[in-house]
């Protein structure tokens, strides 16, 4: 009882202050916001359950940093301009130093991103946090899964399979040298959310998705929603030089396909845009791997130099 | 591994559908939601976690309805009129059942207070959820915390104490009658979030919260936010008839005052706005009962027939 939940959010998450729009921030019944003239607003919420999600005993400024990056990973899928957050969080006991990493984790990545929070609630119990992020969007201009058409090409913004391999070591499955685990832990806690990408994608690419649950899984999203099917090229996919190192080939593609954690995009584009992306890739240092071709028809075919690939194993699961 | 994650929203939490403004719903990285024009957007954020805000073994449309009303009585607070709402929901298995019962609780007050469910998540975890309502207010129309002003008279719109008397039951620390109960436990899962009340109440009343950590806490937000002092006239306080017979009424007072979960409003009015509150009375069916009096200084005191009147406990605090 030593330390009172207002008091918690007072001493440390009403650093937030002001934010475009943010008429009224943390501290009444309600915050009141306005969204910017002529946009619609894109939503998302994201829960993240300690020994779950991420390891309970992990450091709190990297359990903020990832929770928070991971959630505006969504609103770029979308192509929507950050705005605000909110956060529930739910803590086992009110440890100041713990609250105090968190906090400058948190305000750390919502200063990068330039999204404010603007309220939620702090509650006893199990290790959780659900987050919601808001953003700006042009009506009818967001990137949704559902318009990829056949004969589009399909990229993904950067490497795929580090997630996996990241999760691997973090559950000792994987033992790797100083170099390797820095670069995977640096890509697990501190994924950087396409919100770039995402705004230059719009009026371009066909559908997007951000890879949380390994790129089958959320391609396979974008062909469901878009009534499509897919081909991958597994020597086109971009695997980090760490990953290809460490794990022979296969299991490289195994985790890029169905291993998650990535929070790359997966994006659709008409052939007839590509001039337009070679640009965007020149000008303002957009990556964009090419990895396969939309197709008629329905599902997900994995290609490696021509021959049929399976996959050891498939999306991740919640339960 | 029975039941997807996917497949749990797909089949319980898709029924939502449209609603007002939702240019797309559920299914996407995002919903995309557009505010009715020249309105600000109110939002809230409450964690429930079983075990704390509500008994784990509750029955699970009892926890939703609770969960949802609890929110909305946020947006009551402000004199918001429901627009969305979203719904991170940790579970510690994918109970089919359970899910069910859950999401007819949600839905039955989502349709009556035409709220729409645009997206969330579902975890695996200890059972809690968090719960974002969005609502809809003219701008600099809000009822703040910070409005009241010395002079000013003090209501609730309901009676108070009986979130407390229902929690003393759930905890096995008071034993009551069939009648009683039943009363309680209506009270405690079914609360009526003051929506048409807090709407009635903008550009009437000075300040406004929603009564949730006990009337001296509440007040005492407004009373801090305002930068005034508080009289409340106990005798005056609203007991429903159960609670009058099941406790001494200094009991009864303790639990109105320190108790909390009782979620009718408690508000500021002038003096002048008196004869306006009196015909929304007669017009509109508000309740509403004069507790005390704002005043110069800062802090509550609480007086019985003219006597101090001590308090037995303090706010509920959650850590």
């Amino acid at each position: 009882m030593a330390v009172g939940e207002f008091e918690l959010i007072e001493e440390y998450f009403r650093q937030g202050g002001g934010g475009l729009g943010v008429a009224l921030g943390i501290g009444d019944d309600c915050a009141l916001l306005q969204v910017p003239a002529g946009r619609q607003l894109a939503v998302s919420m994201d829960t993240l359950v300690g020994g779950i999600h991420f390891p309970k005993n992990a450091d709190p400024e990297l359990i903020a940093e990832r929770a928070l990056r991971v959630n505006l990973s969504d609103l770029a899928a979308m192509g929507a301009e950050p705005l605000w957050f909110t956060l529930g969080l739910t803590l086992p006991e009110a440890d100041k130093q713990w609250i105090k990493g968190f906090s400058e984790g948190l305000f750390r990545v919502a200063n990068e991103y330039n999204i404010a929070l603007v309220g939620g609630d702090t509650t006893k119990g199990a290790l959780a946090m659900t987050i919601q992020v808001h953003g700006a969007v042009e009506p009818d201009k967001a990137l949704l899964r559902s318009g990829a058409r056949a004969g589009d090409l399909i990229f993904t913004t950067g490497c795929v399979g580090d997630g996996a391999g990241a999760l691997a070591v973090i559950k000792q499955e994987l033992e790797v040298g100083k170099s390797a685990f820095n670069y995977l832990m640096q890509h697990y806690y501190r994924p950087e959310p396409q919100i770039a990408a995402g705004s230059l994608l719009v009026g371009l690419a066909t559908s997007a998705i951000d890879i949380s649950d390994g790129l089958l899984a959320d391609l396979g999203h974008i062909c469901t929603e878009s009534g499509v099917g897919a081909e991958l090229r597994l020597e086109q996919l971009p695997l980090s030089d760490p990953l290809k190192k460490l794990v022979p080939r296969e299991q490289a593609f195994d985790w890029a396909l169905a291993g998650g954690d990535d929070y790359q995009l997966c994006f659709t584009l008409p052939k007839q845009n590509l001039p337009r992306l070679e640009q965007l890739i020149d000008q303002h240092k957009l990556e964009a791997h090419h990895v396969g071709e939309v197709v008629q028809g329905s599902g997900i075919t994995c290609l490696h130099k021509g021959e049929l690939f399976e996959v050891g194993s498939h999306g991740y699961q919640h339960f």
